[in-house]
């Protein structure tokens, strides 16, 4: 919901020593917020307009003039106006000249023009220093102070000073600047305000497919073949066994995931013998997203928890309980107590509480604000040895539910295996490998390899420079 | 507790080249802490006191004067005195002509004076710039060098080449500068460090109401009718029961309330044919604690979903479970299972985790942290599209918990339904609503308005600036 | 994995206006990095190599040439080789003279040479200006742009010119620069990435420490004890049944340590008649490291409530309910139901999730986005009111789960008290002494010894100063 009131912040300037004037061009939503922003903060605005006598709704304070004579009133000019009307700046060449001009503009759509609004201004008005920034701060936030949504303001420029000038006023009014570099960096800064979680993409398509895989191959297995062989109505199963069955097998894999391209890129280096050639892109691709990957095996991990916790509360427990406890009654016979029993039951739990922990804790240095609060080797310390103990906590909770029936042919239905030891092949893969890599012959030549050394490397330069810099 | 050690921080200050110099006036705890940190950021420091010879506990390397010639040493003075003092500073107006005054002084209650202390201090001292900081930081905070407590450091002013010189101390010390305007921001900026959590206000007392209704009115059905009708001792119920009827709705009710407000906004703007009308004030005030509100309700699922988890634990759920079971097997019946409850009860619970499970979602992606670094579509996304999800999945959750009893008029007592069929009305009609808003004839409608259109725009001034500018 | 693609970044620079020209000495990993981020924000980077022809997999539009030749370009360099090496830079003294020289070395190990890398470099050379800065930062986290890592930058330095050029710098690059004084600094900031979580060293030996005490204690009496008399096998205990009070313990007493501090400097404070005597060493260290005792708690508090919930899926507790009732129903006898077990069992179970729920918002205010969103007021108010509130709490949920029990002499076994008996001691201790200083005659003390007054003070000063000063 946008809101539209533009007064109701309590801070106003009345003094009026050295103030600095700022134009706006355009008095839209985002002209009018920005403006008002910028008074509460100090400065002394005037908005250019094409109607300045029609101009409604601006904050107190501010002047309004025509395009031409607003601008000749500061030496910055903030271009709160669409693309589609820049076309009427050349006209302004001359007062414009020498003049910083901030491009705040956005698009509709990704790559909507062959350049960026920012490059495309710059051609425009070729005397004037474009520089980008304010485009991902939106006009709401701005006139709340909500501080809710991101506060950093992405700052591109060709020039250096108008650059340092605009970064001077996002500073100013409480936002962080982001220096990306020169006028290039445009394009892809208009860009990301229109993301929509590009680095959760792969991820989660993986995840989607795992699930629906998971939970076709369950519907087999567990709905499917009893109708056929029993005529049993299982469907209920569809709402609370088989998601408990897909969503932990979801987790797992999805962790294993996450550890997996670290191994293949070890035995790649191990087998090219160097460091210094560049993994395939979708060595790289992958290792971005391990973050990602991560946090929803968490999820999954998560709803595995409460859906397991939830058990004893299911209609259908309570009566087969129930009835079991009955007839046994009934026919006036107790049960022996298992101690083997007792100590696969109770391992298994235990073993899936403490993974669970260690992938909480996961979660939680992953959270920008305590990461950004640890240093780097405690960050490594607790994304690898921790994941790697979480990994080998959940795959050997995994094995023991398996428990004495794991592998068994008698649990094979339609020659399928249970869901769960096909989730087990990757996590079992990822640690003996690992465990391979950790032995100390192997250990040693990757650390070489990783400090610079090279196999084959005839000239010395590679060794040399890894040796000596840092 | 305070420490009181000035001196535990190894870092000191040894060499000498060209350091500012600031003077502190006051050698109170919070101007010998401030005084040591900025030593330790390298300034040189002077402090000025009533009894140069006796003050003590002083940083070391700092210098003692009185007032008068420590303020001739800088033309930075930081006021570590309370209010009540200023009245010695007219007689130093001389010396503090043309210098900088930094007010770091805080209230005991809110609007104590009538004029806030910076801008008595600027009246009693006309010829000094004064800019109000620091009042935010604590003492303990800047001596322990504690990253826990915040590190913004609200700043205002009418001098702006003053404030700057501020913000520039406030950076070295390692701080976060705000600036907030004029020196009329003082009075709220002093306001801040009292203020006890405002905007949780409403949405705890809103909530702390609603807990009490429900509890009285569960009292009154599940306590004293059958006490009055069957002379039965339900009281025990207070303690479990009770609290887990309580709080399911409490969140339910709480979350449609959060997404009310959009939905009433929408309707008005709509009534109005434009958006260029303030919204009521009860609007706005509800619009900005929405985020409040969510999180409370958050607060009471987390709460729901432990009580529920904890039922098979509870002596009279296993002691009822016991005896039917008994008294079943003494009978010697099975029950028979029904399929239709089987499915009632696992897709009630796998509704109710879900909903959890996106509502801990949404909790995660309103932390500070987290949402800063999504854009703004990301953020809107995820407030909007999976707020909405989560309230349709508690909502269904709790029409399928009432399954077959819903509506019906046995489950009335004193001619009072379930309380779960009250806490049902608001998501009810919010979901509704939105259903009707989101039609494509009437979305369209008031997509147009958002987008600066008006139904009854006479003169094109507002239409024509809704199209052209941002 | 280190990632060696030094490429893969959109952003390259193409506009030449106004660049500052940086100097890199050395062309390893973190040099190449570091220069590639500085390319892409705007700086023309020369490197200077021992092997200027030989060097590669330098950044696209870096130059490389000699050291000597690199160095003229530029009055900034950035030192990017190994201490060892440093050697060769007295042979440079004349070109490197009045320059800004960047250390960002770090070391293998702490305190490794006897003074840090920069004051060993600020010694080798000293015509130059030596600043610390950029050794917390990964080659890495530059490359990927990855905002997992720590963005803090220490920065020290003599000169405060030269350092506030490499803070803009490090700001150009998005990164944060803290300010940490004089040279004398760097050897704590060349410690700083060496570190592994130093302040949760103490509280982490200690709750290992309660954990093996209490897990063998209750080994004894809950495995052997039944073994020597009974002949029974119990061992599968460990698993599930011994964590689940272990973990419980940990958590109350770690928590009950976190408040315990405080109570113990009142006291002291009491005693002495004055806040201005520093506290003993170890008072110091156990306070400041209170937050990780109480995130420890947390966690065993965590673990608790899902081995708990967890109960009614182990295979003793179901095999052991199903024989109860079997037998039962055999005997055809029903169990009479006890409102008093019912209360006990209930209002056990509501204080442990009320007290959990509390402790749980006590985990999420410390969170450094969060607990940087209140002010100083709020902050305290949520550490110790809710604080005390959980540990009231907590220590009631134990005091009600020994029930009638409790200290009833036929629980001991071998004269030892159930293990939740030992962990009460502690709670109750601090929670009888909080009672005790907030009874007005105390407290009325206590607040004007914190306000600066001292029973035995002979002279004036320190009152007068403690009433005039902030």
């Amino acid at each position: 919901m946008e809101k539209t009131s533009t007064d109701t912040l309590p801070l106003t300037m009345i003094s009026s020593e050295e103030q600095e004037t700022v134009c706006i061009f355009g008095t839209g939503d985002f002209g009018r917020s920005l403006g008002l922003k910028m008074i509460q903060c100090g400065y002394s605005i005037v908005f250019g307009s094409r109607n300045p006598r029609m101009s409604s709704l601006l904050p107190s304070g501010a002047e309004v003039l025509g395009y031409g004579e607003a601008a000749q009133k500061s030496d910055i000019i903030i271009m709160a106006i669409h693309r589609e009307h820049y076309e009427l700046l050349p006209a302004l060449t001359e007062v414009l000249r020498g003049k910083i001009l901030i491009d705040v503009s956005n698009n509709l759509k990704m790559h909507q023009y062959p350049e960026s609004n920012a490059e495309y201004l710059a051609q425009l008005v070729p005397g004037a220093h474009v520089v980008k920034a304010f485009n991902t701060i939106s006009a709401w936030a701005l006139q709340s102070g909500a501080l809710d949504a991101s506060r950093q303001v992405f700052v591109c420029g060709n020039d250096s000073k108008a650059k340092q000038r605009v970064m001077d006023i996002v500073r100013t009014l409480g936002l962080t600047p982001l220096d990306q570099g020169s006028l290039t960096a445009a394009s892809e800064i208009e860009n990301y305000p229109l993301q929509l979680f590009p680095m959760w993409k792969l991820p989660f398509y993986l995840s989607a497919f795992l699930c629906g895989f998971f939970f076709v191959y369950c519907v087999i297995r567990d709905v499917i073949y009893p109708y056929v062989y029993e005529k049993k109505d299982s469907t209920f199963r569809m709402a609370v066994s088989i998601p408990n069955r897909v969503f932990p097998i979801a987790a797992l894999m999805l962790l294993s995931l996450v550890y997996l391209p670290g191994v293949i890129a070890a035995v790649l280096q191990l087998y090219r013998g160097t460091k210094y050639r560049r993994f395939p892109g979708w060595l790289d691709r992958w290792m971005l997203c391990r973050k990602q990957l991560g946090l929803l095996a968490l999820g999954f991990a998560f709803l595995h928890v409460i859906y397991t916790l939830l058990i004893p509360i299911r209609y259908y427990v309570r009566w087969r309980l129930e009835n079991r406890t009955i007839s046994q009654a009934i026919s006036k016979k107790e049960n022996p107590f298992s101690t083997t029993s007792a100590w696969l039951s109770d391992s298994y739990l235990s073993l899936g509480i403490l993974g669970f922990f260690f992938f909480v804790l996961l979660g939680i240095t992953s959270l920008p604000s305590v990461s950004n609060t640890v240093n780097w080797r405690e960050f490594r310390f607790v994304q690898s040895k921790l994941g790697y103990l979480t990994l080998i906590l959940c795959t050997a909770h995994t094995l023991i539910y398996g428990g004495k029936k794991f592998l068994n042919p008698s649990t094979l239905r339609w020659y399928l295996p249970s869901a769960y030891v096909l989730a087990l092949i990757i996590p079992c893969t990822v640690l003996v490998a690992k465990f391979i890599l950790i032995l100390p012959c192997v250990d040693k030549t990757l650390t070489r390899i990783r400090q610079g050394w090279e196999r084959n490397s005839k000239s010395s330069k590679s060794a040399l420079n890894g040796k000596t810099d840092i």
